[in-house]
């Protein structure tokens, strides 16, 4: 995914640029695409796009040593950058409030596009919330899903490692930039992440672990996700701020249960009096989830031929489709791009949902099988 | 509350004649106060009530001798019946579904006219499980709430032992008649509950424990309560079939969360997931009952002045005058009815949302005084 160095250098200034989202950025490129109107030169032309005074600012007079330390950051062989308006850029994220404009990434892209389930927690978790957040984890790796979390002490680094060990992909938002890894106690398990999965952040490389950063960081992960599971959570943690963000992009937010004498569960105890789904396993994150991406693909499917009075037709053909394309051998998610001429996002989808009606099988490589006598 | 031999007679008549609820006694002392009606020779007469014909077949070939059975048992000094028609037959009880028409008491009968809270749960609890119910029964008998239960094993035995501790009223619901005690090694227990609370049963003594009468006893322990707290159940547990008829008698149902590797907490959270409100403590049942009781009085008080445009107006004003009724020393709920002319069942429902705010306190021996500074 790395393109020119002029590319590299917009998107490293659209990066940089104070108050500009994904939104603004899809509207800058559909005048430029090629994003030229950053460069200072012209960017007294993005006035007429609404584009903030501050934003119009930075990029006039934009400091060149630290977009030259983000090329210098990018060369390194596993870095990329994916602007908003790349077809990789994940489509839940996308549709989230404030998407950022850009993500650094290290590790594997493609990681980015597998349907995730984001599992946070608190940093001081007793030994039965890690190992709940290990076991559901691998569990959830095991039926195909990818466990997205923020490298933190306690529940996040259980849930990246119960991933990890399942032989899963796992992918870690953090609040700074990718040149360093913070806490510095994760930087084995920062690795680990980024050799199947991915390292991801929307704060350029040098910017420091600063506390305002992880409420915002926390939005990605909510973002990037189907549904936010709440492990163990104190009261007022910042776990619920995930929780709460998962249910303003409309997600499903699960929070697991605990004795009333265990002050660490208080927080999950609150989020399911505010209406987040009690949860015991993964089995009914499963079903609740199951429910939520029917209604909403079905909604997707409708959505362009709602007249056809045949909500559920365009879906179930799509369905079909794929199904048809799945063969008994393991196929990989690109070839039955290939096969379907259908998008790598609408395959994710439909292969969980196909997966969690035990229509298919996933393998190992991110491939898939039709079961037998389906 | 001992009848004249006939009274009570046509009292053994009616709980133990087939299919005959709470309505359907009250229907018949409307058009005989003294329950002549239920003698068989003028049974015949009940056709013109909607009787069903296998009830009135009762009446006109009743067993004497369980009748002569059932008037020995009341000779005890400690043990009444108490007809649906009674102003003593406990008001909630009479509004929930299928009431039965007559009571059997063992104890004081003006117990089941203090404000309720039902616990129930599960036989094989765990330590802790048991540890809570003790802790909430306790701490909801010094609010000045009666505990009910059913003398099981595990849970209710706890919750009954919380609120004896604490000095507070509890109430028995048996399955079976009051000649006896099941479980036997609750006698003792059954005994303390009686000395200052009461063990109540719908059926006439001798009437054995038959596994069929305990769901129809749960009824009477969710009718009798203004909650249900269920604190360890399993999945499938008759505690549930309490928490769903306080459902289906328009009552609160509370559960307590638990450990997702504790199966005793499998049905509370099934309940949870189903609408019941998850607490930690009793300070949440009271929260949430204040508001449930709030509202049931607003629209009790706006019921006939519905028009006034006013609907606050007669409640404050009822509770205007129990307040100014109320002084600084102790009082008795039977010296409030004489300076107010309220009966027993608002006074003692308004007390329990005056306690809530913080307006009067409890006090030993049912009294109630205004707190200083309200």
């Amino acid at each position: 995914m790395h393109g020119s160095p002029d590319n590299l250098r917009r998107l490293s200034l659209a990066a940089r640029a104070p108050g500009l989202d994904a939104n603004a950025l899809a509207a800058i490129a559909t005048l430029s695409p090629d994003l030229e109107l950053l460069e200072r030169q012209r960017a007294h032309e993005l006035g007429a796009l609404s584009i903030a005074p501050e934003t119009i600012g930075y990029f006039r007079c934009p400091d060149e040593s630290l977009i030259a330390a983000d090329l210098r950051w990018l060369e390194n062989g596993d870095c990329t950058v994916l602007p908003s308006t790349s077809p990789d850029y994940p489509r839940l994220l996308r549709g989230s409030p404030n998407a950022p404009p850009v993500l650094f990434v290290r590790g594997a892209v493609t990681a980015l596009g597998e349907p995730q389930i984001a599992m946070v927690g608190s940093r001081s978790a007793t030994a039965g919330g890690l190992a709940t957040a290990r076991r559901f984890a691998a569990n959830f790796a095991r039926m195909g899903l990818a466990i997205t979390s923020g490298l933190a002490l306690g529940i996040d680094a259980a849930s990246h490692e119960g991933a990890l060990e399942a032989g899963g992909v796992t992918i870690a938002v953090l609040g700074h930039g990718l040149d360093t890894i913070y806490p510095r106690q994760h930087r084995a398990l920062a690795t680990r992440i980024a050799a199947s999965g991915a390292l991801v952040s929307e704060f350029p490389p040098g910017t420091p672990p600063l506390p305002a950063n992880f409420p915002q960081r926390n939005r990605i992960i909510a973002g990037l996700a189907h549904g936010t599971v709440v492990v163990e959570a104190a009261q007022d943690s910042g776990s619920l701020i995930t929780a709460r963000l998962a249910g303003v992009a409309g997600r499903e937010v699960f929070a697991v249960p605990g004795s009333i004498l265990n002050p660490m569960v208080r927080g999950c105890h609150e989020l399911i009096r505010q209406g987040a789904k009690l949860v015991e396993g993964v089995e009914d994150v499963l079903t609740e989830l199951k429910i939520s991406l029917s209604t909403q693909l079905l909604a997707d499917a409708a959505g362009p031929t709602a007249d056809s009075g045949k909500p559920g037709g365009p879906l179930d053909k799509e369905y079909k489709i794929l199904l048809d394309a799945l063969a008994f051998e393991p196929a990989s998610v690109d070839s039955l791009i290939d096969r379907t001429g259908m998008n790598s996002e609408s395959i994710a989808s439909m292969l969980l949902i196909l997966e969690l009606d035990g229509h298919v099988a996933p393998h190992p490589g991110g491939r898939y099988s039709r079961m037998a006598g389906k």
